[in-house]
């Protein structure tokens, strides 16, 4: 059966409901039960335990589907939206559905089962970003595609399934209402200001300066003046830029650096601590817009989500922004770490 | 200092930042460390290591702050909101912010440490149910509130510091997001059919049937259609009521009917899950209005939220709704439980 997204009509949040894997009350293994150790599909010799890859970098001449690459992107083996197929939108009186519609892949960080994102070597960390960035272009191709929504799950409490670092991407054939929001209020502030909101959130934090944790040559990181969870932080290209397909090679080694820096003091402060990214940019079929700027969440989950963050939509955070990006400025990681140029193991 | 409301300007969203409790890397003990056993600020005996009450229910002639108390409310020791002080909301260029003014109180459900709220006598219930709504009205005479979040953490993985059962109330000076959606959903509904939008959503699911658990005299249970959670339970009165804080006795015993039963259900078919209740009712500087209808949501947390779903606002749930129902349904409590009108262990 296709996966199915349906909207409720009070809140107009759409939902993806995966009828096909439909749990029963005794499926679910409780949150936090996670495979340690055992086998791994993601592992080298194990490349045909997932769907035959989409892209993978390794050696000229070596063979697909095998050992030897240093980044795999492969279909998702459990996805929750479907390839093949049309969207058949309904509406049955007050209820709006249609077929999940759309791509789940995953991208394979390392051949290195114990590798975490901070420590990837600096190469490593450029090919994992330029994957993304390939896959993001290759998907954005399909007509039937509104949203590209890249993100990583980092530990069992952050909902990764398998512990293996690896990112992931869905397309879905909407745009969600986390970006709508942020597209509307970027565009009222261009409608006043002829300026791209986040170009000046960034010019008010440089001038503030207590919030900034670092910032390379074309890519800032800090903590968002509103964070929501403790020690979040925010990774945005200093230049103007509304597509995270519209990267070039230099945009690539930067973002690389930083997206490896910030997990690796996140990794270093908490003992590598649950954590997701995500991805927020314009949607697909939209050119290069004025006033938008895509950026990286990266949101460490040491607290917990609950009835009020449910249903109100705000947050309470314990820990102040201005404290988070001290302490992370604070610490320093090695330095000029060996460079392992096939990021194998 | 005064906790700190803060708004993101790229999202809208507002953040409580807790700042006087701000936490380093090490204050964080993990999402899942809770305490079993021990010292519990909520059983009798321990009455003066809470702030003293704002209301209790117990015989009469009992001293107040003492033992004897069926349902009893105190101010949160560890409040995320300052009962004193004013708003002084202030900008910063493209920040705004202002003290976090409000009301933050536990509801402890009954004296007996192992309760859970679907084990409770009936008429324990119904004293959970009036205390709410007693503690609803008393806050909504404070003009500096909009809005009044009542919920309930259940279990550690839902957020429950502290596992003796308790509701919270937090009220806030402003109106969330998620009920301004709903509210525009629903005003839009209304202007152009001039019915309530949640009236003809349960008129279309009383027709359908398959996602309805129960329904007693006064109350509705049932799977909502785009459920973002498995085995999500919503419960709405019959009859068209905007403000939780209009209910009268027959809507006060129908509603602790209701939520003892869908609680109960869940209980026994999880073994006691993790779950979240929310109440979405309107803002309270609002008359009875006749677009919006109140509703509880009762959000099982037996998956994680993880990347997408921060990215995106969207679910993925590998349960459908029907399925859930007829689970929920079919699942048997014991009848006529002894009452126990004095609540108490």
């Amino acid at each position: 059966m296709v996966p199915e997204l349906r909207k409720d009509p009070i809140s107009g949040t759409w939902v993806i409901i995966a009828s096909e894997r439909s749990k029963r009350p005794n499926d679910f293994a409780g949150p936090n039960e996670k495979k340690k150790g055992g086998f791994c599909p993601f592992c080298y010799g194990n490349e045909d335990k997932t769907p035959p890859e989409l892209l993978a970098y390794r050696a000229p001449g070596l063979e697909a589907n095998r050992s030897g690459w240093s980044v795999r992107v492969v279909p998702n083996k459990f996805a929750a939206v479907q390839t093949e197929g049309e969207l058949n939108p309904q509406t049955n009186n007050l209820y709006q559905t249609m077929n999940a519609i759309g791509a789940h892949e995953v991208v394979i960080e390392s051949p290195d089962h114990n590798a975490s994102l901070g420590s990837l070597p600096a190469a490593q960390a450029e090919r994992v970003v330029r994957a993304l960035c390939e896959r993001y272009r290759a998907i954005a191709h399909d007509s039937r595609i509104q949203y590209i929504q890249i993100f990583k799950n980092s530990g069992g409490v952050a909902g990764a399934s398998l512990e293996h670092s690896h990112w992931q991407i869905i397309a879905i054939p909407l745009v969600p209402e986390a970006v709508e929001r942020e597209i509307a209020n970027s565009r009222e502030h261009y409608a006043v200001h002829r300026k791209c909101l986040f170009c000046d959130l960034l010019s008010q934090e440089l001038e503030d300066n207590r919030r900034i944790v670092d910032q390379g040559e074309d890519f800032f990181i800090f903590c968002p003046y509103a964070s929501r969870f403790p020690y979040e932080l925010w990774i945005a290209p200093k230049n103007h830029l509304s597509n995270f397909g519209e990267m070039g090679e230099r945009e690539l080694a930067g973002l690389a650096r930083a997206v490896k820096l910030a997990a690796g003091k996140l990794e270093t402060a908490f003992n590598n601590p649950p954590y997701n990214i995500v991805l927020h940019t314009v949607p697909v079929q939209k050119g290069p817009e004025l006033y938008y700027h895509w950026h990286l969440e990266i949101l460490p989950r040491l607290t917990i989500t609950a009835g009020f963050e449910w249903g109100t939509g705000y947050f309470i955070n314990p820990t102040s922004p201005e404290m988070a990006a001290q302490v992370l400025r604070d610490i320093q990681l090695a330095q000029g770490e060996p460079e392992n140029n096939q990021g194998g193991t």
